[in-house]
């Protein structure tokens, strides 16, 4: 907890939030004690071609291969103290306690400090892990460009974190300890999310076209008025959303009337639609009904989709090393899926992968009354130590 | 029709339409021309302190009321040939005719242009009109600045047209000749709308409030959507526009998401809302209907009524007249409202005002593609020519 909120000294905003923009001079700073405190625990310290910073405590069999714990300093513009720094500072507290308990361990342990999680500088997100993984590559990473037109490898280079290749140890498993961003844990009252996955996304955007007419002169029944499709269009979406329940989420984020103006019966109408379902054959199913709704129950309908993003799977030996230490202890946990992406997604790409979620308030994040309790944070961090102990040993 | 043509050339765009805004270097040019052509047809030609431009036709009597023909010249930035030109060239046709027949009368006759009807460049709309009917008082309109930065008044000083007070003179009768703006007298094959009264209008801002979350982490059941009871608030008003017909519009025009993107939940969504009917109380009906919605049926709702416009009748003299012309000339003919509002409106606040509609292709106008047909333009003028005859003999 005291490295928790020293960290959020940097960068910390006036309503006790967090602005800590990837490769900023706070990005910098907090590197730098990242690096400080993980040699204060007798750590090696280095950072890869994309500034990800890895601090290693050496098992006793250089031949194993390593075990992986991280997540990202990086923090939104008005971020909280608790996003991504938990689960990096989680990693440097498995050390600590490690050490304290002189723990004699064969495979060596990486904490990882991944570059530009949040993507709200730098798009796309996770493009630290993503390079690692082999997502991206880097050139493509370093030729993206911030708002103010600044590139992302002069800004990795202009705060010292350019480093030469990137290191390809394979992982015998990696973890990520995170807050869960939703509502589910607090409110069933369970301290710990055990991650099986991360849901399938697909976007889309819909447009229902009408003909334009003066709100005036125009009477009801001579209009083509694409407000009237919309309200049946949005019943039937919820209605798919109720019907592939309760693991389905369906979420209309964005409505435009195009002119959008008060008097004039609209042209069109857009909307955005976010759906996400743990398995990928129903999410086929979904995408399949909303094609058809889209192009056959109504006419002017256009459904564009705009990405697809297939649910990953957590390693099972992961899932149950999680499993088994929050049995150990004795706290009450849940298997979820995440509703949103981390840099966990892509290490499942290339290494046997974990998460687990501690509970957050109200299921806020991205917003500086993030919050999550000590009591949370040590069940979290137990159950990672257990779990890391278990696969390490 | 040559005038019509002519007068379309002073701004003409490229897609066949007009963008001739108020008190810009086209409505001096397309000003001088009407003085001209007033002119040629024997008129005297003052203006207003609202730069209101009065052609005059004397009758015999000079003690008796004046008669008044007229709309507007100035357009929408990407308007059409007819709207508001029709009705100013109309009263000096009128004009040119009654010298052809060489019909002595008893009244004289104004062919006005109103200044800045259209509101485009300077709010509100129907300002010249209205500040000559006492809606509003000139200096509010003097005060008035476009989108540069311009002034009203110096900008009609500098087209040369800020003349030096309103002319107090009472008039025996009023009459503007508009394309009908909607496609009602298209469809029922009717050339000619004789206008009874405009609709009373009211305009509401609705806002649903929610609770924004991210839509990966947030299962259906925790979340408080503002969209999904946007369906149902709106298949409640088209219930009620529904409930009100014939003669109510209901207009959804704008509805915008906040925050709007396409992986939040949004926090609120705000809708807005015309309603027009002709008939006041059920105006009012249908006001305390939206009431009961947005503040009994559904929680977390507000209504803000923004605009109130009862709805005005025109005067039966006036409507009598222009019957009689239709039946006497076996043109057909509808009684109807009009939906959007005319400079008749303000003069029917002084005097007895009476309105004729001509079909427009498909409705539309405010476009470049505003079209009516000369055969219709021909029966409409011939009606308000026997109307006014009928008046001013």
């Amino acid at each position: 907890m005291e490295r928790l909120f020293r960290m959020a000294e940097i960068g910390a905003t006036k309503n006790g939030g967090v602005c800590r923009l990837a490769l900023s001079e706070e990005d910098r700073i907090a590197r730098d004690l990242f690096t400080e405190w993980a040699k204060e625990l007798g750590c090696a310290v280095h950072f890869d071609n994309m500034g990800n910073q890895f601090a290693s405590k050496a098992g006793y069999d250089p031949g194993a291969p390593s075990l992986l714990i991280g997540s990202h300093l990086d923090s939104q513009p008005t971020g909280g103290k608790y996003d991504g720094v938990l689960g990096v500072l989680a990693g440097l507290e498995v050390i600590a306690r490690l050490r304290e308990e002189n723990i004699n361990h064969k495979h060596s342990i990486d904490v990882v400090n991944w570059t530009n999680e949040e993507g709200s500088r730098f798009a796309p997100a996770m493009i630290g892990s993503g390079v690692f993984a082999g997502v991206f590559d880097a050139e493509y990473a370093y030729s993206q460009i911030d708002s103010d037109g600044n590139f992302f490898k002069e800004e990795l280079s202009r705060i010292g974190y350019l480093g030469k290749s990137h290191d390809k140890r394979k992982y015998r498993a990696c973890f990520e300890l995170h807050i869960e961003q939703g509502p589910v844990l607090e409110s069933e009252k369970k301290q710990i999310g055990i991650v099986t996955g991360v849901q399938g996304i697909r976007w889309y955007h819909i447009t229902i076209r009408g003909q334009e007419a003066h709100a005036g002169p125009t009477p009801m029944e001579m209009r083509s008025d694409p407000v009237r499709k919309l309200h049946t269009i949005i019943a039937d979406l919820y209605s798919l959303a109720d019907k592939y329940q309760p693991a389905s989420r369906l979420t209309i984020g964005s409505i435009k009337t195009d002119p959008g103006s008060i008097n004039t019966v609209p042209g069109s109408v857009t909307l955005s639609l976010d759906i996400r379902q743990p398995d990928n054959n129903t999410l086929q199913l979904i995408h399949e009904e909303i094609e058809n709704i889209c192009t056959h129950k109504y006419k002017d309908t256009e459904l564009e989709p705009i990405w697809h993003s297939p649910s990953v799977p957590f390693h099972k030996d992961c899932i149950e090393a999680i499993e088994n230490a929050a049995d150990t202890l004795q706290v009450p946990y849940k298997k979820m899926f995440s509703g949103a992406g981390h840099d966990a997604v892509c290490m499942s790409r290339i290494a046997p992968t974990g998460m687990i979620f501690i509970p957050c308030k109200d299921g806020i994040s991205h917003n500086e009354a993030e919050y999550a309790s000590p009591d949370d944070i040590e069940a979290g961090i137990s159950v990672l130590y257990e779990a890391v102990k278990s696969i390490i040993k």
